[in-house]
């Protein structure tokens, strides 16, 4: 667990290198009167990232200091996870198509207002070679020694929130069954991972897994801090709406869903029976996993529902919207479908972007939002299944070689920062390279 | 080749890690009410650092755009290998003294003028946890499968040029002889392996190998750059003034040199002859080393020399200076001794420095030069064994956990830039990894 | 003309110290650990003034390069007329009043989320000092020997429009008639001399003059610039919309409105007298002013007819909205009423300067709109007589010494910029002082 | 007194407005496409003034927020007294040649390192309007009503110290006397009087008033703050080396100089008689002046002291130095000759500067010292006549249109911080306009 939460492969490092390298290209280019391409250094979109929590790089100006040190300019880091270039990791087809889409990176503009790319700094190269071994995907093994497969991690709150194209392919042509993760609640990974992966790879999913807790249907029913592990029937009814939604929105893409329920040692068997009827009153199966403390054992339950679904229920997947239709046509059908949202209201920031990515012919892009997971909407103090809310559209990034539109919303950041007590003070290593402290 | 000079084993991503983890915790710190140590941002030392040519990071404002991102600051990146991180890492003895020397960092002061460091945030365990497998020394093999022990990545220009105590003291556990690179020119490379490593690891080299090139000779003649592979008796003969300062400078050492001559094509024999020849006058072996066209048969010359050196000629290495010197005596006993300096300029910014570094009790530190590797002064221009010159110290960086004191000369950046035309454009890679354009 | 311009009395000077003043003792304060009030520096809304178009003062760091030279924040500089102290001159009744306002101006937050005013740095003294002559009113003649007094600059765009309280009181008391402009379009000037100055110092006026200019009437009517003085029936009939708008709204305060035509040499007469005739069916007068023409004799006959209005015409003004109903129902009520629009959008971070507002106590406040002149909505290309628009309020100042809340509509900018080609280019002045190529 | 240290007939805010729209002009040309010069924003030495001590604007970062609000760069505020305008309008000879040197101030770089004046933005017209006022000498009359002209305000620790070249004549032209004050030290205000003003303007000035106090020669003697009201023999003693040294520098002008002894209550009759005494063993009158308590009245035998030294021991005044000898030759002059140092030291960047100076072609400028007044060396510690020290020179502003270059001494600033507990504090007005706590 220590290893890949560490450095692991190397694969984050590698995505983070790539995306600097063009960072330092683009303001080497600036700086330099060799095959300057005249970018206005004002409009430069592209950002460099950390795969740090370091808020006070969000917003920083760069290049100053006199002549030598470039030219001064206002820039930000995003954490690494949110880099395009993960983005591009994940949708890549080939090792070509990463050059292809690497070179697609829409950088800015130049003083005459035309639109530059990572190719015309001819950095596309440069970055694959970075890439040559983070596009492979890395081969694991569970406790169990069952194979895994992992590769790519894009947040699913602020970014597509599923593994790279490549990766499900790979296990597709080795298994019968593929399970992905797709996570930050099903408004986010499931909705990405359907409209965005699924839609672009021509992937065809047969079930939709929900992991549901007795823990968060208390929260969502209204529980405090201090309550989450104290069993209450009420609460769980209470939060099961959320669920519903949830099931629901499965139901949308003409899947069938099936639920979950993560077994934690504080829930009672009258919480989890109420929970398994109510949803069989939707017509859903929902199975207690005890992955965690019983191992493939545990899951034997869950795997036969899903199978059982897989066999005899499957219907025909579909995507939610046609990544041709306009722009605010697929944020709105994401927001009222999905979040449950009355409408969207977009920041003149966004309405700027909006029409800069209509300029730009951006607009067949697939929609990746950038969203709480603490809510269906844009607040995460809005717990259970809220109605009656607009979500708020603050602006609207363009990743061109992942082809996605991305519309943060709310007060949601692409660098988060370190929480008061950072968990690191809590850390301890010893001499033999025992680690405790990590959570 | 590739490999190494790319991510390698993830070494340099985890001394990145580390050193910006902390960078986050200090900003996190004086973000967060919880904890907070008042220290004043205007002072903060530490650097965050990128393993980029990045010049636009040289000199950044950061946690601009309001109370949710920080507080405004002045801050600088380093390039990775001049991380404090990256010293501590080659001078630490053991796991312990790794975590010993990361909570010994030096920060900056609280808004009391108290010193800060690294321990005051309890970062040494979480940085130590990053660096648990960077501590431990990479095995290798070379083309004729002889082993070689990779670890450490300290320029020679800007850093403490060799690589770390773990590694060189495995090596001569394992083995009679133990070479180990010191680039950079041997003004730089050769002084801080001999001061610093030598001297405070306890090592007790016996030979050092001088590796001269005719091309190198012939620039430092007065040959101009598209001469470089022209040959020229009298510009070798001027060159080799330059040579024969070094060869000096290792005997104020008491070690005994041999020089190798790195073999080129456009060598003519009379020029290798010439310097070997003038090396027999100085009592010094001079021998063609041929390593890059015939591999280990190319250097068994080199090889013989040595031992002959090791075997019969060998003294007593003693260190140029006294760690417990002033410091003003020990960077002008490194200026007058191995630069052939006539003196030191301090400019105001590095007096206050020193001030500084007294008051903190950091005198008895090690100096750590930052200088270019082209000239034995500070000015690049001057070449061959400039005469009649004095340096400037700009600024003197601290790094306390390193116990290095590291003056600043001339106009060197612990950051570089690009070149106008970046190497990066004219790479390629194909759809089988096949790279070409790497220089 | 050119005196005025210029210098004038150093009143705008005056409050372009003392507004700075105040930042000087803000900045010297969080230097300082004398009577330092533990201001966060992020919260900082009070902003620093220069009378001077001058954009790149918009958006700046400050307090950068160590110790000695503050603490590092964003800032800004707005123009002169901007300034909240040019707006509480304007609205003060007395010296006592004045330095009541300056007390009470609202700058910041400290640490602990306390708000901070400049009473807290014992502000109000020296900027009532640096103001002691510009409080009083500045007695000039016409060419005609007739007196005028020119007092305050606030323009009607960006801040109230129109001249000090004091200046219209001491009028009001030395002549039985007072004539005041309030510039920039009745929708900025007369709204706010209505709304805000009326409201506030019981003023009861009698007549509005409504000047405009075939010209305009043109240019709301369709005309390209080129066309601006080629007559055409159509443009001005067409144009005349614009005018009826604000016809009917200075009706709204119960108050007639008389319009003066004012003369331009390319009128032509049928669209004069086509003004005059659409204005009757409304049952106001139009007279041609022909006042830049003629002098006192050109404004004979609209004299006549404001004595007419206030003779025997004059109701009971009575302001829009009362200052004590809900922000937001006073900034509907203009946006509705004045502007005709539909209503209202709050940008994400109007809506947080709205809570921090009614936080702070500050509701019952005037509102003070900024919006361009050149349309009654926010854009300014929606000329003539817009309808089916909304008006976005991007974000709220606060000027809690003269009692606005200050809503920023659209792209307005409190700092104007220079145009491509500055009018400076064009001035010349002799050795005489005679000064050419003021436009 | 108060009216002419606040805003007194504007010329201050004249002189502030029109090297601020010099700056705006420069930042709107670097913004606009028209007429662009290609001015390279990272070298522009022309800086923007305030009337105020405001250190927070002495570095700052400007042109940020986007496109719309100009180019991001680094910039600074001086204070305006130390404004170029500020020195032109004291050296200018006639209107005509106050817009000829307005023409030729300096502004910096393009990016093909063109240097680039205000003339190229055709902003010496314009600017020169702003001054039309100013440039007119102001006559104001003393409490006994004896004129006095008042005309120019540069400081004379950062600027030139000494009123307009045009009220000097206009004042010779009016009169057999003229008395011009020249503040500061007699190592600024003297020298600079001498060296640039009467050596430019061709004035023959026939005898220096050095004007000193018992209580500044205690200070230079050693008595600490609270003893600077306490007689001692001793302090004013050992003061007096002080003194001699201001009277040696006089005498090497080729002028004789008087001393007037301020009078205060505090001094003692020994220690005056003291001071006459030493006074009359160097060959110089020293008179009590009392035209604090007393007028002119109090004056009357320190005139007569200055009538008999114009009229018996007239000498012909000779500068110090050559302005078209070298500049280290000159600035080494006043340091060695007036100062008293045993050299210059030049900081890396004011070499840098020195070489920009000499490629520009302004050596033959005139030297204007910045340095602190509190000590004859750059370090105000080092009172009393101090040997044995160097100088050293931070870096060299150049104002090309007043022929100045002004080497930055030690830590002097340009533009000063308040207090820790600011003047402004103690002040009050009441509503009379009755003012006090000015000190």
């Amino acid at each position: 667990m220590e290893d890949i939460n560490l450095h692991f492969t190397g694969d984050f490092n590698a995505v983070e290198k790539a995306n600097n390298l063009l960072s330092a290209l683009i303001d080497n280019n600036i700086q330099s009167k060799v095959n300057n391409l005249n970018i206005d250094p004002r409009t430069i979109l592209w950002k460099r990232v950390i795969d740090m929590n370091d808020r006070a790089l969000r917003d920083i100006t760069i290049g100053l200091g006199g002549t030598a040190n470039g030219v001064p300019r206002e820039d930000g880091f995003n954490i690494t996870p949110a880099s395009e270039v993960m983005a591009i990791l994940c949708m890549a087809t080939s090792f070509d198509n990463l050059k292809e889409r690497l070179g697609s990176i829409f950088i800015g503009f130049t003083f005459d207002k035309k639109p530059v790319f990572a190719r015309d700094l001819k950095a596309e190269n440069a970055m694959a070679i970075l890439l040559k071994d983070a596009i492979k995907p890395n081969l694991v093994q569970t406790l169990e020694e069952n194979p895994a497969i992992i590769h790519g991690g894009p947040f699913a709150n602020i970014a597509q929130g599923t593994n790279t194209v490549l990766a499900t392919k790979m296990g597709l042509s080795l298994s019968n069954y593929v399970v992905t993760e797709a996570g930050f609640g099903a408004d986010l990974g499931a909705e990405k991972f359907l409209n965005i992966k699924s839609a672009f790879a021509g992937l065809n999913p047969k079930c939709v897994v929900l992991v549901a807790t007795i823990r968060a249907l208390r929260h969502h029913g209204g529980a405090q801090k201090e309550e989450y592990n104290t069993p209450s029937l009420e609460r769980v009814e209470e939060g099961f709406k959320n669920l519903e939604k949830h099931i629901g929105n499965i139901r949308k893409f003409n899947i069938e869903p099936v639920v979950a329920i993560n077994s934690f040692i504080s829930d009672s068997e009258e919480e989890v029976n109420l929970v398994i009827e109510k949803c069989q009153n939707l017509g859903v199966y929902a199975v207690l996993s005890e992955g965690w403390a019983k191992g493939g054992e545990g899951t034997k339950e869950l795997a036969k529902a899903v199978v059982d679904v897989v066999e005899n229920k499957a219907t025909q997947f579909k995507p939610l919207y046609d990544w041709k239709s306009p722009v605010k046509e697929k944020i709105e059908t994401i927001a009222r479908e999905i979040y449950g949202a009355d409408g969207v209201i977009y920041d003149k920031k966004a309405e700027l972007n909006l029409r800069r990515i209509d300029r730009l012919g951006f607009s067949d892009f697939a929609i990746c939002m950038a969203k709480t997971q603490k809510s269906f909407s844009d607040d995460e103090k809005l717990i259970g299944r809220p109605t009656g809310f607009k979500v708020t559209v603050r602006e609207i990034e363009i990743a061109a070689g992942a082809q996605f539109i991305i519309p943060i919303l709310g007060k949601m950041m692409r660098m988060p920062g370190l929480p008061a007590r950072p968990a690191s003070e809590g850390m301890t290593i010893d001499n033999n390279g025992v680690i405790s402290g990590l959570s």
